[in-house]
C-alpha cells in the first residue's frame, strides 16, 4: 500500500524526487569532485532556480549547511557580539534562543504560551542594546505562524537591528519581502520535500559586514562555516567542505518543477489545502484546530488537538490504514495533539481526499 | 560509457550503493521521523556494524555530522582547553591545524615538507601543557600516511594525552588498534563510497570527560553538535538535529555489505592492489610514485609524480576513454600530480586492468 507522509518533516518526498535521484545515479553526480566544473554547474543551478522561485534579490547570499540547526549556532555566531532578542512561540524558537546562550550571548526573549501566538508585535519592547532579532515564522511544534506584516512592523520600528526568519517549515510558501528581512533559512526535508541532511542559508550584505566586523575584533566566529568563508567559496560556487552533493543537485532539480509548476500556484494551492482542513477541523467530532487565533494558524503545518481523550498513537492508527501517516504532536503535546503537513507535494485532490476520510 | 571515478573524494560509490538506495525509496526511508523506531533501528544498525567491521570496542560512541570538516571543528571546541599539538603531514593536516588557530586555541605543530611524512615521531617534543595530538593518518593531499606504529609511539611517549586521528581517505582500511587511540574519524564519500554529505565521528570516554570539564568550566563547547548532546541523544539512538538520514542508512548497509565481504579480505585486496599500482609507477616512463619513503606510501590514496612536463589535466584525458577517472594533485600540486584513490568498490580486476593500461 502507498503512504502519503503527512508528517512534518521529515514528510513525504516531493513527487519529482524519485526520478531526479535515477537520473543522479546514472549520470555519477554522487561520484564527482565538489570542486569540479559539473559541481560548480550543481551548485549555480540549485541557487538560481531557489532565487527565481523565492524571488531572492540579486545581492544576497544562498549558501548550504548540514542543517537548520546548524543555522542557528552559525547565526548567533557571526552575527551578535553581545545582545539578541528572540520572540518564542513554540519548542523550535525556545531551542533557537537556547543556542544564543549556549554560545554565552545575551539572549533576550518574548514568549507567548504554546499554540499561541503573538497579539501585538509592536508592543514589544526590544532594548537598544539588542543587534539582532530571531523570529520563527512558522512554529513545526505548536502549528503557529507569524503573519508576515508583522515580522515588517519589526523592521519598521526596528531598522537597525538584524531581522532573521526561520521559516523551516513554511517556505517555500511564504512570500516574503526579502528588502524588509536580513537573513532567512530553511531545511529541505519539509516544504521542499527532500531527503534530510542539508540546511539553506539565505542572508545579506549587512550580516556579511556584521561576521567581518566580529571577527576583526578578534570574535571567534567559527571556521569552515562562519561567514567570510562560506561567501568566498559561494563566489565561485563551491563550499568549504565536501557538501552534501545530491541535496544540492535535488534541490535545483526541485526548485525547477516548483518553477515549471508556478510559484503563485503552489501559494494558491496550499492556502486551499489549509483552508479545506481547518473548515473541517472546526467541525469535527473529537479533532480542532489547536490554534485558536485564525491569523496565527500555519498554512504548512496544520495542529489539531484531540478532544475525546484518545491518544495522537491511536489517532494515527485510525488513518493509516487509508494511506495517511499523520505525526504526532510536539513536546509536552505529544499525545495529546496531531500534526499535519501541508506541503507542496501533496496535491488538492489527496487533501480532499483526507478531508473526507477525517 | 562507464566510468570509474578513482578521485580521492568523493569517489566511485561503493558498487551496492544504488540497489540500497532503490530499497530506501521503497521503504520511504526519506520520509521516516528521526524521531522514529524506524530511525532507531538504523541508527542502531549503522553503529553497530561499524563497530563491529572497524573492531570498536563496545565502550567507544559513534556518532554523526554533516561532514569531517565539522569534527575538526567539533573535537578542537569540546575537547582543547588551551594547548593542542598538530602533525602537519599535508595539506588537510594543515587545515585542521588551522581550524584549532581560528578557534583561539594555542596550536603548536611539527611540519614536514609537501610529500614527506614523520621520519621519527618519538623525536618530537611535545610540551607539557599540550592536552591533544592531532595526527592525520592519511593525507588525501599528498599521498602521505603514517604506519600505525608510529601513532602508537606517540601514545606510549604521551599517555595523558588524547590522541585523535582524522582517517578521513583510509577507513576501512586500516586496522586500528582503538585502545591507543582517543577519537578517530571520516567522511563516508571516500573509503565507504557513499553519497557525499555525513562525518562519522568516533570516540572515547576520555573525550566524553574532558568536554564535560570544559563545560562546567564555562567554555562554549558549541550547541547541539557538542559532545554531551551528541551522546545524550546517540543513547537513544537518535541526532540531535534531522540528520542525513539516507546518509545514516546507506553506511549501516554498506557496512554489513562489507561484513560479508569480510574486512581481512577488503585490507588484504587493498594492500595488493596498491603494491601493484606502486610496482608500475616505479617503472614507469613518465609518472613516479610522489611520495619517496615507501613506508610513507599511503595504500589509499595513491600519488603520482608527472615527470615529462605534461599537466594532470592532460593525463587525465589521456586515461579517460579508458574508463577511469583519475584525479589532480592537490594545491600546489594540482597540475603536477595525479591521486589514484585506492578504495574498496575498486576490484582486484580493476586494478589489474588500470596498472595494465597505465
Amino acid at each position: 500500500m502507498k503512504y502519503y507522509y503527512l508528517t512534518p518533516g521529515p514528510s513525504e518526498l516531493y513527487f519529482t524526487v524519485p526520478q531526479h535521484i535515477q537520473t543522479a545515479l546514472s549520470h555519477d553526480i554522487c561520484s564527482i569532485s565538489h570542486r569540479s566544473a559539473k559541481f560548480q554547474e550543481i551548485f549555480k543551478e540549485a541557487v538560481n532556480n531557489l532565487k527565481t522561485l523565492l524571488n531572492i534579490p540579486d545581492d544576497f547570499y544562498v549558501v548550504f549547511t548540514g542543517s537548520a540547526n546548524e543555522i542557528w549556532e552559525r547565526i548567533i555566531q557571526n552575527c551578535v557580539r553581545n545582545y539578541v532578542f528572540h520572540l518564542i512561540n513554540g519548542s523550535f524558537s525556545k531551542r533557537f534562543y537556547e543556542t544564543s546562550l549556549e554560545l554565552g550571548k545575551k539572549a533576550l526573549s518574548s514568549e507567548v504560551p504554546f499554540g499561541k501566538g503573538f497579539e501585538d508585535v509592536s508592543s514589544l519592547k526590544i532594548p537598544d542594546e539588542v543587534e539582532m532579532i530571531c523570529i520563527t515564522h512558522n512554529e513545526t511544534s505548536s502549528g503557529v505562524s507569524m503573519p508576515l506584516e508583522d515580522i515588517y512592523t519589526l523592521r519598521k520600528h526596528y531598522p537597525e537591528k538584524l531581522i532573521v526568519v526561520d521559516a523551516v517549515s513554511s517556505l517555500p510558501y511564504p512570500d516574503f519581502d526579502y528588502r524588509l528581512i536580513d537573513s532567512v533559512f530553511f531545511s529541505v526535508q519539509k516544504g521542499f520535500g527532500l531527503p534530510a541532511g542539508l540546511g539553506v542559508w539565505i542572508f545579506n550584505q549587512r550580516c556579511v559586514e556584521k561576521a567581518l566586523a566580529l571577527q576583526k575584533e578578534g570574535i571567534c566566529i567559527g571556521t569552515y562555516h562562519k561567514i567570510p568563508e562560506l561567501i568566498e567559496k559561494a563566489s565561485k560556487y563551491q563550499t568549504p567542505e565536501t557538501p552534501n552533493v545530491l541535496g544540492i543537485y535535488l534541490l535545483g532539480k526541485v526548485c525547477s518543477d516548483m518553477l515549471s509548476k508556478g510559484i503563485q500556484t503552489i501559494r494558491k494551492e496550499t492556502a486551499y489545502k489549509a483552508t479545506l482542513l481547518y473548515q473541517r477541523l472546526s467541525e469535527h467530532s473529537f479533532l480542532r484546530p489547536a490554534v485558536e487565533n485564525p491569523s496565527h494558524r500555519s498554512s504548512t503545518v496544520i495542529v489539531a488537538h484531540i478532544t475525546d481523550g484518545r491518544t495522537s498513537e491511536e489517532i494515527i492508527n485510525l488513518y493509516k490504514p487509508h494511506g495517511f501517516i499523520l505525526g504526532k504532536g510536539y513536546g509536552k503535546a505529544k499525545d495529546t495533539q496531531i500534526r499535519i503537513a501541508n506541503f507542496p507535494t501533496f496535491s488538492k485532490e489527496l487533501f480532499e481526499k483526507l478531508s473526507d476520510i477525517l
